[in-house]
């Protein structure tokens, strides 16, 4: 079957019409790191959002979420180096007060223009800088990788992909941009994402798409079970490619929905293998689940559990750490009936250790993409779950992080 | 107000009644390291247990479970090396075989002996050591110290104690052994524990006695978030004090529940102090939690916070992370309405950043043992939880553990 779309390089400005840019304003302690970044589109935009659950979730957020309500958005102005999060009623004040710079800088509507930040919890922002930052920032064409590099915190490297592909006969184009290395946990990793398209697209259907897509990707990666307080996943499509807009019953929608889904699904992969201090990247897949849900939580335990990912980092095929996270996460399994494999190496047969090569055991850990394949053969339920290995130097990203 | 109970020194055979003794018999890979103990009492014992709740549970604690439902037990035997879990029907066998063995060398009633394995999944006992082991073992009094070691895996220490109060106006103690450093989360904590005590006791309190000791200990303390496979917690009560049975009537039942209280806080904070790598002790205590389930949710997920657990091992009062650990955990909680201790300072005062010290902050981070507390001003809820943090020295022992 031929692919039903194609990457076309990187640049979340890559559909038509959208426009970023990025300043180092002096938020973050490193003068030349780009700290102040702007995504927008030159028409209004349908757009939607997820975002995290927690009930500590940062003043940006509330910002997004209560603007989304109207399905519609053009821009966002976005900030690393500072969460604006525990910072009460004046980080609301801030972040309205982020967007309406923004807004007055594009000359548009306050109420399409949505705000993020990330960064350290509990301290003020800077706000001063960041209304210089917002007249410094030049939006481009081309921006969408100096905007990439604007919201990373401890990534060592932006994470973005364009896709183009075909609805109506018409090339449309979707791109990403993320970050989040740590305090990633999948409900959802914490992260900011960003997504832009130049399709049409009606609104509950962006919306159920987006939720889907999300729930099979950034929902699907962990790293250390430390849910973040400024999660946010927004889609911009702001329609100018000229399809009919898109919904369940167009034609081309199964298009849009593989594409949708192969760029977050790439997007939450890099931010896996770009975990803090990580050296591989784990690909979790589970079959056989009692149902999706039993699958899906089998999946995520198992990159969840930090001694499974010490023993990654060795190249240790102690997969006794495996069992140990598939008897604690609840999903259904039975002690004699679940298979094990490392990359083509089966370690366990119905629950107890198969024979197998030592050496081929190791090997199959040994490089930088490592695949655990488990078979709970109690159903159809399926999954697949990202994670890292748990290294110095995680501990060394978070020991002395806010000095 | 006079303490119930008094410390009385380490030993779990201090209560009448009970020996112990344990021998290197070759199951670890260090032939000098003791790795297989008994402990028995001279008369069987009223007895109850709790255990992991993961469905990949070890051979050994299905023997437990199913001879606990009596009620009833005199011995344990205990291996360390080798967790005797995903054995299947063999590993069942041999742990059956395991508890026989001990048996017949104490001339008592099998379905009378316990048996615990503790160490590497996924691989079969050795029976034939353990064979030989059982007739090299002696038991003494003063066995309980050596069977402290006997049991230990990765642990730098053994933790033990041994309590002496009055029921009846008689002379009772009341003795526990814990092992367990990784694999740490708090339903139960990976750890075995043993607890004597030569009270007499009705079962059926015991056993609920029990439950809520453990709940307000063992449960309270995590490391990693993963649970063990083979968790045991079981109290033997042989009654060679000769007291009316303890039961909720008794005058003296408060007596007994302070001391079991103390003794199993006192074994999980020292799991927790001898956390695989750790260099530091955290108890989280939370108050005004809207219910005390909601104080134990917020509470276990601050010491389960690897974020926080890295600023903790740094030093670095970054109090943003146990923001973000609040926010996740589902625990009822106002943003602008919580406030965050550290030692003597506070933080965070309703949700905000309190005005603080800087340096009393790093200071009150600066010692081995660190205390946090939580004010969430929404109920009556309290709890205590214990945890360490997250240091090189976990990622070194965990990376190679089965080579």
């Amino acid at each position: 079957m031929p692919e039903l779309f194609r990457e076309i390089g990187h640049c979340v400005t890559a559909p038509q019409g959208f426009r970023a840019g990025a300043v180092a304003c002096g938020i973050k302690s490193d003068a030349l790191s780009r700290d102040l970044a702007i995504l927008a589109s030159d028409v209004p935009c349908v757009a939607a959002g997820t975002f995290t659950t927690s009930t500590t979730r940062a003043a940006p957020v509330i910002v997004c979420q209560e603007r989304l309500q109207q399905g519609r958005a053009q821009a966002v102005i976005v900030n690393s180096g500072n969460a604006n999060c525990a910072t009460g009623e004046q980080g609301l004040r801030d972040a309205y007060h982020m967007a309406e710079l923004l807004a007055a800088s594009l000359g548009i509507d306050e109420r399409l223009v949505l705000c993020s930040s990330t960064g350290i919890i509990g301290r003020k922002l800077p706000m001063e800088k960041i209304e210089a930052g917002v007249q410094q920032i030049k939006l481009s064409r081309e921006g969408g990788n100096i905007f990439a590099e604007g919201i990373m915190t401890t990534d060592t490297r932006p994470k973005r992909l364009a896709l183009e592909f075909e609805i109506e006969g018409r090339i449309v184009r979707l791109g990403g941009v993320t970050k989040g290395a740590g305090m990633i946990y999948p409900n959802m990793a914490t992260m900011l994402c960003y997504l832009t398209t130049d399709a049409a697209i009606e609104h509950g259907w962006l919306l159920s798409e987006l939720r889907a897509a999300v729930s099979d990707s950034f929902n699907m990666m962990a790293m250390d079970g430390d849910m973040s307080t400024n999660d946010t996943c927004v889609l911009f499509a702001n329609g100018l490619a000229g399809n009919t807009p898109l919904n369940a019953r167009h034609p081309d929608a199964g298009t849009f929905r593989a594409a949708l889904r192969h760029l977050t699904q790439y997007l939450a992969r890099e931010m896996a293998r770009d975990g803090e201090g990580a050296t591989k990247l784990m690909t979790v897949h589970v079959r056989g689940g009692r149902d999706t849900d039993d699958a899906r939580k089998a999946a995520r335990a198992i990159t969840l559990s930090p001694l499974w990912q010490c023993a990654l980092a060795g190249g240790d095929p102690n997969w006794g750490r495996i069992v140990a996270a598939l008897g604690a996460c609840g999903c259904a399994l039975q002690q004699d009936s679940y298979d094990i494999f490392i990359g083509d190496v089966q370690l366990v047969s119905g629950g107890v250790a198969a024979q197998y090569d030592q050496e081929a055991a190791r090997a199959a850990m040994a490089g930088h993409e490592v695949a655990i394949g488990i078979d709970l053969h109690l159903g159809n339920g399926e999954a697949t779950a990202w994670g890292c290995d748990l290294t110095h130097g995680y501990i060394d990203e978070n020991t002395l992080y806010t000095r």
